[in-house]
């Protein structure tokens, strides 16, 4: 018995085969369309829009068919900066709804409507991008960087030293990379494909992270300083590279210059940028002992909650946190090209963007709410100079992404965790970033349910350009999780062939391990990579990841066409993606399964299925064109195939 | 093969047995408690608490225990003014999570999350509060109601007349119903055991239903005016029971003094309470047609939208909608003792509060958004009287709802609509005010899980207080949506043992009829009444209605209990309501089901089930006790037991 197939529900999703247009102005009438497949029964079919905090129900009218499907169509009228939306359709046995989180047969609540904003999202070069995480101090020791000296902090490790788990050496362990080291390694960059780097914060701090900063002024020296800023990112545009930075919005250092005339003078005015004792309605030490108490004391980690006189990030008393009721703040910071964000956007600098960490947390404190209101100053300034924003984001996005913000999360809820939780060895004992248990080994069915939960009510604009990894400096390494290089290919081709901006960590295209975010920050073996493999470096990996970069790369309906979930079995899943003049077929299997048969009409007419990418860890399932296309049930397995 | 229970899953909710206290302030920390019988196989209990964006993960230790079930307890900081909570729960096969919607063994979105709101909730005497809905052109005619005129624009009716349909008949048809006369019936409505009344709009206006005020400034003469409303407020008061009134926020009728003047000179004050196409951002005319394009255009109402050159409630020209940018008609209609919303609650007319027409529209009006602003406003001149505040709310309330606006909503998604689909006819072609499609008829499973969809996330201290009915003067009637005396009375049953503020609409205790809203405003028959039954008064249905408002307001445990599902089946649902003090279980059967058994331990000690309501017209299900509590299945049935 083969697997059935999801292919004879109604579909609908953002994409351009569904709508008439990817940016919407406040007033405008946008179309909307549904395929329905023949034989669902489908009497009737209204788009509900809420307009001002009330839904009309507007018609939808059939605009073409054939022997396989319909397609309906309705007016979406934008007359509100974000709207909500869902399809109705009526049946003999009564009626459903199509909304982000699937098809119900019973009311469900407005929180997973379609939503489509007028905002926008991100810029347009985002389409194509493929990202790459760089932690500054572990990609690359440049000639100049055996000249300097370590900072006063640091504990210098030997290059080929493993990260430590925890604990003071995690934060201070340096190994001393720089960002020359990064622009005399474009070339291997290019040659793996990526095309948008990501660099962690190059601010002076601290600490080997540098999430600390000590000021936002310049570049820290250890690094290269102003000028290898420049360098870097006038090199990477020659080549078509764009690069983001890594700023905290949420908190600076303690060694912040801020903080130290602050602390030094409670009248001054960078008094004003943080949250002392006083200020807060509560006893403080309570507040920080709560941070303490979490996870039942077992986590070592708790110790670092001391207790201090200010708000911190999460009991971190070096992190003391921003208080964005100072206006003088949101101008230093924020707003106008001469501020932090705006100037490093410009030469001599030239970023085409940033990071923002813990976004989540920014401007949240108590009885405060920023949030919204730092993340549009940050967007109105990067949307000067057309760069991208994105945040990072640990959980749910819906009121926190509405297009006026973060154009982009990155995407731990939505694609991450269900992702790990697939392809987890099942005896697993490491933890997610964010929960005090062993991540569990789920089916598909509950995965890919998780992961519209989270992603079906973003506005497709910005969903499709979700920041999505297989796991970053803060968590554990991919091949660590499954322990198991078929199944990390697995996972590779899923990212790869999915919505959202797929990206590295630097490393995971050679295999690199880590058992958490701080042993995760690995430096690159370049000696082994320059040889093709090594004990630190999978060469087979690295070609696998290469080849699906250029499969992304070169595939339209992979950058931006619409997602139609055609499998989801415990232990395989398969999904197509759409374009008007494209169908890409992916399947994914984390062990054997039963195989399926797909409708034969999904197959262009005269078309072959080409294969554009198959497993070479994994196997590779046999798609065979009979009355159906039927797919065979290895397992592990990857397929792409192009079906038009 | 009886229905399988519900009682081995852990269970929290936000009543007095899982909380120590109802009301939080910001920065206070609660202890919040989750039971789980034994067998369940928890290795650990954690709780989830989002602070400042990030979730603490807090440890729960057992509190109690006995050889049924595990008590645990954690803290619960509330550093912000909105607190989302979840439980985890380790187990051998993975975690669990426990949020507002269920238990899930999958991750799953944030907005499922339990809440807690520090800005409060409904007054404490709302607790005990049984709902009374009046439209007072239909109540009753005092003997002055005889000598007065009837209005220019009326269409006078008979008494006994039953209401138009639709159309301008349904507005205009003009009963003659009072405030002297509702006072008349004090008796009448202290014998049902009522004692809120809700009376819809009583200020002067074009239509019966008066939800068009051609002033906010008194009563209207053709009700009695300002001194027969201070004269039934006063009647009430004397007998301990509260009135509240009903105020358009959204709107004025088009003869408001306010819209004349504005229409006279568009250079005065009252101008800027409106819109008018030139401030609007799109081609109003487009805004227009895409109302009466709604539906097909099958419905007839859809011709009531007409070209005017300002907005419109839903396009009905004589409902312009209010501009809430202006702050002079925050101060004439919200902010203190003086303005509408103050006014009348203080004497001479002394309302208890208001409720208020079409809130989830107010102030939301293409870029605006004012909704929170004026829910807040309303909220605090309430609140310095100790009044009531509910809102008109059709969806979901989840960014609506966080306890600094409305106490309470009138839940036609998380109780209306969900019970309608359990009882209608299956063959009815009725529809629900909303939609344009005949109601469903639904498993239990699905109308429970829709309920718990809306309500699950709402904080408990708002959610307990939900303005809930069996249908009002916007809707068909339960009578003629079921069709069955016997599931009147079970829907009236689930109703009076629900948590929220149980309301009937005027006439529902004698099994008024209505296909619709405007057909379901019926008058009361007070000749048949008086005689204890006739052609349109039910005797039998009154007496019942009269049982479970005196169940009702006994008991605690249904007033302020907490809610656990015991058994939810297509046919049939069980749940228990619960306080320290007292258990009371209810059955409620809309068919012949298979019955269930119930673990023997829920009776406590000693006792024997002690029935408090059966059946009626329904059939009361027999409950044995044995090894277990043996319910059986009859149906349609209603039971409801003590059994502690």
């Amino acid at each position: 018995m083969s697997a059935p197939h999801l292919l004879d529900r109604p579909h609908h999703d953002g994409s351009a085969l569904y709508l008439d247009r990817t940016e919407f102005s406040l007033g405008e009438v946008g179309r909307v369309r549904l395929r329905v497949p023949r034989g669902f029964g489908e009497q009737r079919v209204v788009l509900r829009v809420t307009r001002d905090g009330d839904p009309l129900k507007l018609p939808a009218r059939v605009v073409a068919q054939d022997e396989h499907e319909r397609w309906y169509e309705a007016d979406l009228p934008v007359d509100n900066p974000v709207v909500g939306y869902r399809w109705l359709l009526t049946r003999g046995d009564g009626y459903l709804w199509l909304t982000g989180r699937g098809l119900f047969a019973r009311d469900v609540a407005d929180a997973g409507d379609f939503r489509v904003t007028s905002y926008g999202g991100a810029p347009a070069w985002a389409a194509g991008a493929v990202g790459y995480q760089i932690f500054p101090d572990r990609f690359a020791r440049s000639r100049e960087a055996g000249r300097r000296r370590p900072p006063d902090w640091a504990l210098p490790a030997g290059w080929d030293d493993a990260p430590a788990e925890q604990g003071d050496a995690a934060v201070r362990q340096f190994f001393g990379g720089d960002l020359a080291g990064i622009a005399e390694h474009l070339d291997y960059l290019d040659d793996l494909g990526v095309n948008l780097l990501y660099l962690t914060p190059f601010f002076p701090a601290r600490s080997s992270h540098r999430y600390d900063a000590a000021t936002f002024d310049h570049v820290d020296d250890s690094l290269g300083g102003d000028q290898a800023l420049g360098v870097l990112t006038r090199a990477a545009h020659a080549r078509g590279m764009r690069v983001i930075g890594d700023l905290t919005t949420n908190h600076t250092g303690d060694a912040h210059e801020w903080f130290r005339a602050a602390q030094a003078d409670r009248g001054s005015v960078t008094a004003g940028f943080y949250y002392w004792a006083d200020d807060v309605p509560f006893d403080l030490h309570r507040w920080q002992q709560s941070l303490a108490d979490q996870w039942g004391g077992e986590v070592a980690s708790a110790g670092w909650v001391e207790p201090v006189d200010y708000v911190t990030w999460l009991g971190v008393a070096s992190l003391p946190k921003l208080n964005w009721g100072s206006q003088e703040l949101w101008d230093r910071m924020l707003r106008g090209p001469g501020s932090v964000v705006g100037r490093y956007l410009r030469p001599p600098f030239g970023l085409d963007g940033w990071r923002i960490d813990v976004a989540h947390m920014t401007g949240r404190f108590a009885a405060d709410d920023y949030h919204d209101a730092v993340a549009r100053a940050i967007r109105a300034t990067i949307d000067a100079t057309g760069g991208l924003l994105v945040g990072e984001h640990f959980y749910d996005v819906y009121n926190d992404q509405l297009g006026d913000g973060w154009q982009s999360v990155m995407n731990y809820q939505g694609f991450i965790k269900p992702l790990w939780s697939w392809l987890t060895r099942p005896d697993s004992d490491l933890r997610f970033a964010d929960l005090p248990v062993p991540i569990p080994r789920r089916p598909a069915t509950d995965v890919v349910a998780t992961m519209r939960d989270f992603d079906g009510s973003v506005p497709w604009r910005l969903s499709s350009r979700q920041w999505n990894m297989l796991g970053s400096h803060d968590t554990a390494r991919i091949a660590t999780v499954t322990a198991d290089p078929r199944l990390v290919e697995v996972g590779a081709a899923w990212l790869f062939t999915y919505p959202g901006i797929p990206a590295l960590f630097a490393g995971d295209e050679g295999g690199a391990v880590g058992v958490n975010g701080e042993n995760s920050r690995t430096t690159m073996p370049w000696d082994q990579i320059d040889a093709g493999g090594g004990p630190r470096w999978d060469g087979a990996a690295f070609q696998r990841y290469r080849s699906l970069i250029r499969l992304r790369r070169a595939s339209t309906a992979l950058q931006d066409g619409g997602l139609r979930w055609a499998v989801i079995t415990p232990d395989a899943v398969a999904y197509l993606r759409e374009t008007a003049g494209e169908r890409l077929l992916v399947v994914l299997a984390r062990a054997p399964w039963q195989g399926t048969r797909l409708p034969r009409w999904l197959l262009a007419d005269g078309a072959t299925p080409e294969l554009l990418y198959g497993g070479s860890a994994a196997a590779t399932p046999t798609l065979t064109v009979e009355d159906a296309l039927s797919i065979s049930g290895e397992g592990p397995a990857v397929g792409v195939w192009r079906l038009e």
